[in-house]
């Protein structure tokens, strides 16, 4: 059978599959996705994923490429820094200091607000304007079948909002 | 034909390559890119191209994978957050705070720029730093034909300059 | 020889090879990866790396596809901006303004640290701050052989810390 033009791509049938993961291979490349389920515990936390995410790239066994993590939400985000625990206090200061919780937001005040809204909304304009600066994602080599991050480099979900369940797509792509 | 080392690509030839995507196709994998043209209308403004990308996500025919919006630009970024109007103002309130139009930069000194500099050079070295900030792109996952983003999330061009004419790059990869 | 299901990406056995990079060939797909090593020499730098990267293009002979630039460190950034010296000062010193290396960072206070120290660990609580602001990579577009970057568009290392050494892990894919 030859590859042509034609899609040679096959869902994975193993173990992996049952776990979730959505899977394509094309000759020696492999294309997965899994999407990682967290709940956060506070209005600010710093989870470190690192280990989920390099969990992930042994399941995709993928020994070359990239991984690729996620967050589906506005007010959570994706990090790349230190897990040192006084550190994760000073990024949260600085954040406090450039968009502070108790400043005044416009998208806070519920009453000239349109369109739809979660009926649990509460004031978050300072989470929403703090990932504006932090971001939603990040790339991260694979290289021999593991991260290939430096010596003090952790990902980190990082919770803006308050206590919510969160979730992270993490794709693995390479040979 | 097998497809060994050697390139087994082809260029689309139907009705996508004529709106001026170039695509290349092996296997089942497709690298599709268009660039989207857009003229901004004010100093800042967010303008939500989220349809327009899943458009592009759309045409091209890519099941599972991602896609990236990429800014050809130094002072218009690309960001993911929420779509609501109020919350827009809030972001630009607080990129007005972290750096401020009416500031001092150096860059808008023209009298003292060396090299090479735009007929219609004007201060915006604000722009450029908000940009810093924010970034000029998002890689964003494909799933089941779509835009695998959350509940909340949509896709901007964030002009911080003042209006022009933009360009964003979109490649859709997968399978 | 079909591909079926099976890998067929072999290694690049030329002098690209030999000069470091790993690389993956699957059909018409290349997936290529150089580390690159640079000395930073001031508190704050910012280095222009585009002629590196375009070089690592060049030589994965990717015509179209992308290339991501990857920071393997918590305190340099990678940084997607205009090259006029004046603007990288302005930049410089918006980054002081956001989090100035003479404020106060639980992170410098050494005798409170836990967990594994560099023994050349000095302070720089506002390097971490800054690179969380600014990020460690960019995904940038590849046409015609070329970076597809807008014309002012130009890619640094972000030295935040002190003169050391830093790497880039630079990854082309496409075809």
């Amino acid at each position: 059978m030859g590859n042509g033009t034609n899609p040679a791509f096959r869902l994975l049938d193993d173990l992996d599959e049952h776990a979730g993961a959505r899977v394509r291979r094309v000759g020696g490349l492999t294309l997965w996705a899994e999407t990682l389920a967290f709940h956060t515990s506070a209005a600010r936390e710093f989870i470190d994923v690192t280990d989920q995410v390099a969990a992930v790239v042994q399941r995709s066994r993928v020994s070359q490429g990239w991984v690729s993590v996620f967050s589906k939400h506005t007010t959570a985000a994706v990090v790349l820094n230190e897990n040192e625990p006084l550190l994760l206090q000073d990024m949260g200061a600085m954040l406090d200091r450039l968009s502070t919780a108790t400043g005044i937001y416009q998208h806070n005040d519920l009453s000239r607000r349109t369109g739809e809204m979660d009926p649990n909304e509460c004031a978050n304009g300072h989470a929403h304007c703090q990932h504006l600066l932090i971001g939603g994602s990040e790339n991260i080599p694979v290289a021999d079948g593991r991260l290939d991050l430096g010596r003090w480099q952790r990902i980190f979900l990082l919770e803006l909002d308050r206590p919510r369940d969160r979730r992270l797509v993490v794709q693995v792509f390479g040979a």
